[in-house]
Parts: C-alpha cells; structure tokens; sequence
C-alpha cells in the first residue's frame, strides 16, 4: 500500500506544488519543513512547544538512536511517538550521512559500515538490513534508505561507485521492510548530471514511497546543487513526494519549492539558535552583538511566535551573554517558527498560483536584507 | 503604606500560618517557595511555564542583575517584570549573600562591599544604598536590605560584628528608599540564641514591611537551623511576613512551616534538576541511574505536572545521557511543581486545622523512602 500523496495544486509560473502526504499519524501539508529532533528531540523542546510553532513532522535519526536508546527500548515503549511524547508523523533518516559524516573508525564494505560506537566504544554494523530493522523498531512514518554519501568534488568513479551501492543498498532496504511504514529511495551522484539522471531513472523503476535527493549540501556550491536539484526532480515522479535531504537556508528552500520539491529538513534554524543567530524578516539578527543590548524591540515585528510575543532583543541579549539555556529555546521557537511559516505562505502562494513571483520577491528581499547587513559588518554566520 | 499582609488561620496544633501578602503585581498565597530566577529567568524556564507550575513569585538577584544588565537597561524598559516577561510579584535579594558566598577579591567595610566583577573585571561597590538603588531600577515588588552574612561557625565576635553592621546597613537601606516598593529586613546572629534574639527585637523595631532569617545553611547542621528559626520566628511580628532564606528541602520547609515561617525560596530543586535529579512523593530519584533506562512508568504517579503527564523516566534517563538539555528543562517543571505542590497542600492543611498532623505524616513518608534508598544505595545526593 503505497503512501497517500495527493497534489492539489501546481504553480503556473514554475514547478512548484502543493499536495498532502498522509501518514498513520496525520497528514503533512507540503511544501513541508521538517524539525530535526536526531535524538528523540528537537533541542530544548517540548511536542507541545513544536504543535504551537506550526510543526507538522518531525525528523530522527536512525544512527543516533541505535546507539541511544537502542532498538529494545523502543520495542519496549512502543516507538518513538510514546517515547518522546510527538503524537504526529516522524520521519527517520537512515545513518547513511552519518557513517559519511561523523569522524572516527569506519569501514565501509558491501555488507554495510562498521564503526566504533562514540557511546560504547565497540564496533557496530550499520547494514540496509540493521537500518530498516532498526527504523522497524522506532516506528517512524516513513523510513529512508541506507545510502552510501561521499563528497561532491569525488572523482566520476568514486562518486559511480558510491551510487550504484546505493542502489543495491535500496533494494536491500525494500526487501528488508516487514511493515506498512512508508520507505523513500536517495538518489546519489553527486553533482554529476549523468550519474543523477541514471540514479534516478534506476530507483523510479521500483516501488518506493518517495524519492529523496542525498549527497547534497557536502562541499557542492550552491549554483551547482540548485543545478542538481532541478534536474533531478524533473526525473522523479510527479505522484510521488520529493525531499530535499539536509537543505538549507530560506533561501534554498525557496528555490527547490520552484523546482518541484516537497520536503526539507535541516539543523541550520536550529544550530544558528543555538549560537544566538535568529532568522528575521529583515536578515538574519546575532542576538549576542552589542547593539542589541539596549533594544526593547521585538526580535521580528512581523513575526508572531511566542518569543516575538514576549521577550525583547535585550533579553534575548541578556540570556545569550548569561549563557542561560532559555535564550537558545527562545531562538528555536523562532526560528523553526520563521521555517515553518515561510513553508506556509509558499503552500498559499501555489494555492494562488502565485508561486513564483513570491519566491522571487521574497528572495529579492533577503538579498536586500544581506546586502545592506554586510554592508553594515552584521552578519558573519 | 505597609505592604497588605492578611493571616487567614493559624493551625491549632503548631505555630503553621496560612496568609495572603499583596503586592502591586499579585497576591502571595502564603506558605510560599518562590522560584530562584537569579537573572532574571528561572534556568530554561518560560512564565508561561512558571504559571502553569503553580508558581507565584519569582526571585531576582541584585548583584548579578547590576552586573548584567545593570540598572541602565532595567530603567530603559520599565523593570524586571517587563524584561522577563513575568506579570507576578517579584521579589529581588539584596546581594548580601553574593558578597559573602562567591569567590574572588573583595573588601568589606563599613561603606559597602567593593569586589571585582567576572564580567568586566572591574572594581564595582555594592553599597546598602547602591542596592537600594539598583533594585528600585529592577522595579522589584518586595526589595532586601543589603546585609552581612557570616559562616555559622564564626566566633561570637566576628558574628556579633555582621550583626550589628547587618543593622545599621538597615537603617541606611530604609533611608534610601524612594519608592513604594517594599522592604525586608533580615535578622542576622549565626547560630547564637542571644545574637538572634537582639537581632530580631532590635529590627522589628523599625518600620520594615516584613522580616527574614538570613545566615542559614551557611555552614550549620539542620537542627541548629531549626532551633534558631524557631526561636526568631517566635520573635518576629505577627503580623508582618516571615522569609526564610535560602532553605531548603521539603523537610526543611515543613519544619520551618511548623514554625510559622511564610516564605522560602531555595536553588535545589532547580540545580537538582539540571544535574538529574527528581524530588518525588516516593523520594528523590537520579534519573541517570541505569534501573531508569528501560522504565516507562512516569517519573512520580502522584504528580500531576506537565513532565510526569507525557515522560518516561525512560525517556528523561536518554535525555541526560546525550546531554539533551530538554532532560534538565523537563525536571525543572516537575521539581518546581514538587515544591509549589507542597506548599498548596501545606496551605489547605493549616486551613483545615491539621497542619500538625500533615507535617508530621508527611515527614515520615519522607524518612522512611530515604531510608529505604539509603538501604538500597539508591541516593547519593
């Protein structure tokens, strides 16, 4: 039973659309963000808080959580939405960025990647078959596929040879399934149009749930991975949903939407909180720099969350230099809220077809917004 | 005009008084434990979270507040309750306490206490008059006169010395105020019967709005702080509020209650929280201990906070094994919640005219869960 996944809309003047995802814990409303909480949580939130900021699925991570908790836990609570208390849909990746990513021992064979466990210290394989088995076990909505990454400035063969893997890696994955829950294929390539045409045109032929753009957003500029991406959706199915893996700023996101994509997900909203950046309506804001300090303006006057509801740029100023922890929850509310409302005034402007002159007045403004800031020495994010 | 203070009933078994304190933002439902929000917020915590746990009043703290944000940026935005957010009384500590607990250079004389700041590392004087100073700007609803506090194991002379200084810096900070905030005064004396008793016949004398019991749980063993606050409790006047400072356990608070003390405000329940520990109505628990990493029973069955409506404890064991700051957030609201519970059932019982017999069967269930933790190495803390 393939996943639900119905267009409602597409946009006149791009490739732009708008459809519903429907998963056994509720429906995603596309274009989708999706708040990446790797280890059972979104940092410092609660799924009450997450509700309140617009957030429709949340993101785990299949490497993180084999480690911690570990599968038995899960098994024992019943997965991941009783364990954390998130009621809506989850998607998990699969610890195919992570064995690229994460440094340490690591081997990688055609069984799957060995690596010494940062918890433990022990060896553990990380195989298509343990991902799946593992993703069974969380009960997550929709699970990915183990992939093989690599860098996108590899040569042709290695970057051949890390997307034919991921192909039989895929079909691995599907036969290892022994449950309803969705599964979506990677498409790898790197930045090399010929290996993504092939990547694609090879995974479409088999019955996945969706089809994930991987391998992106790790060392490619971004002219070559907005490239990548509107070659690569054009290849997928239109009655399918198309995720964006790990990308990307306002911006990014912005212009995948026109080439057609319908999922995202990224740490930056909630790594810049952390550090004290805020994403506005007017540029990005360092919350930490002095000018702040005496400022009893809201963070974002357009903005609505609760932190612009509430507290002052001085007090965010004030919390960050304090170091207290609530100056960073503050920050991920707004943040992810910023996201989270950028995908909601994109999913109107499909409904009005007016897609794509929003997304260029609205990348037009941010560009404004940077320039004058650079300008002005402030942003260095 | 005297800060509205009204005794609704006195338990018949015990000195226990359940009263309402009125100030300009609120009523104070007395016996209180005031949440300790040092700089202007309650660790990790929102106000939304602080009502929604039953709290009542917030404590700020002089010192650190006039070394960031300083007075400037508290006039600029029209005091604490703006800054933060809080819309509930406030009631900001003097810097006594911070003078005498925190390490560093500094002079004590008559004028003040002059130390260097670990924020600029500049000399900065904190003077009964500086004080008052600041916490005007801080816009407090309840101020402390500056005092000068001595280790409990001091000689009498030494503690002799902070006493009578402690008073005439009273006398100082009564004369510097300008507002209609109002003033406590704290009776000092270490652990000497005679000392406390000269302190508190000597500051009731003069028109404070209320009095405390400074210099405990400094040094000194729990039933030599029980002996003095029952001994000054006696001394002070009935009808102004009793604050004991700085103390403490459950246990501590019920002894205290049976004294007839109104008021506390104590940092463990939040520090015990952000290192993992829960106060419960079976005892505390360490959440990092491994019999928690599989258990998904909620972390107390007879609370009903926030926490233990939608965590496991083995939920919040994960939390603090990955350093997820949600875990000490989480523990937080309970431990508050623990403590703002206790407090409302201290108040019915003194209504219903069985403080005495509440106090006293609740300080068994205490012992006997500790002493059967204690059996089983269950609490270190």
């Amino acid at each position: 039973m393939p996943l639900p996944f119905t267009v409602s809309a597409v946009d006149p003047g791009s490739r732009a659309r708008r459809a519903t995802l429907t998963t056994a814990h509720g429906r995603i409303e596309t274009p989708a963000f999706m708040a990446v909480g790797t280890r059972a949580t979104v940092t410092g939130l609660t799924p009450v808080d997450l509700t309140a900021m617009g957030a429709q699925v949340v993101l785990g991570n299949t490497y993180h959580l084999m480690l911690r908790p570990g599968p038995e836990l899960f098994r024992r609570v019943g997965g991941i939405h009783n364990f954390m208390g998130w009621s809506g849909p989850v998607l998990t990746d699969s610890g195919g960025y992570q064995i690229f990513s994460l440094p340490g021992d690591r081997t990688l064979t055609e069984e799957g990647a060995r690596f010494r466990a940062y918890t433990d210290q022990r060896i553990h394989l990380l195989s298509p078959e343990r991902s799946i088995a593992m993703q069974t076990a969380i009960g997550s909505d929709i699970m990915m596929v183990l992939d093989v990454c690599v860098d996108s400035r590899s040569d042709a063969t290695t970057t051949r040879a890390a997307m034919e893997r991921t192909h039989r890696w895929a079909l691995r994955s599907l036969a290892a399934r022994v449950t309803d829950q969705a599964l979506f294929a990677i498409v790898q390539g790197g930045v090399i149009p010929e290996l993504r045409r092939e990547s694609a045109a090879w995974l479409t032929a088999h019955p996945f749930d969706g089809f994930a753009l991987g391998g992106l957003a790790v060392g490619d500029a971004r002219p070559e991975r907005e490239d990548v991406t509107n070659l690569s959706a054009e290849l997928l199915p239109a009655d399918r949903p198309r995720y964006l893996m790990g990308v990307g700023t306002p911006p990014d996101l912005l212009h995948a939407i026109l080439a057609g994509i319908d999922m995202f997900d990224c740490v930056l909203p909630t790594h810049l909180a952390w550090q004290g950046t805020a994403f506005t309506s007017t540029g990005r804001v360092r919350l930490t720099r002095g000018p702040n300090a005496l400022s009893d303006e809201r963070l974002d006057a357009a903005c609505e969350c609760p932190t612009c509801r509430t507290a002052s740029r001085a007090y965010l100023h004030h919390l960050f230099k304090c170091s207290e922890p609530l100056g960073a929850r503050l920050l991920s509310v707004h943040n992810l809220h910023h996201y989270h409302a950028l995908m909601a005034d994109a999913r109107r402007a499909i409904e009005a077809g007016t897609y794509a002159s929003f997304a260029s007045a609205t990348l037009e403004a941010i560009d404004r917004h940077e320039h004058s800031d650079r300008r002005l020495g402030q942003v260095a994010s």
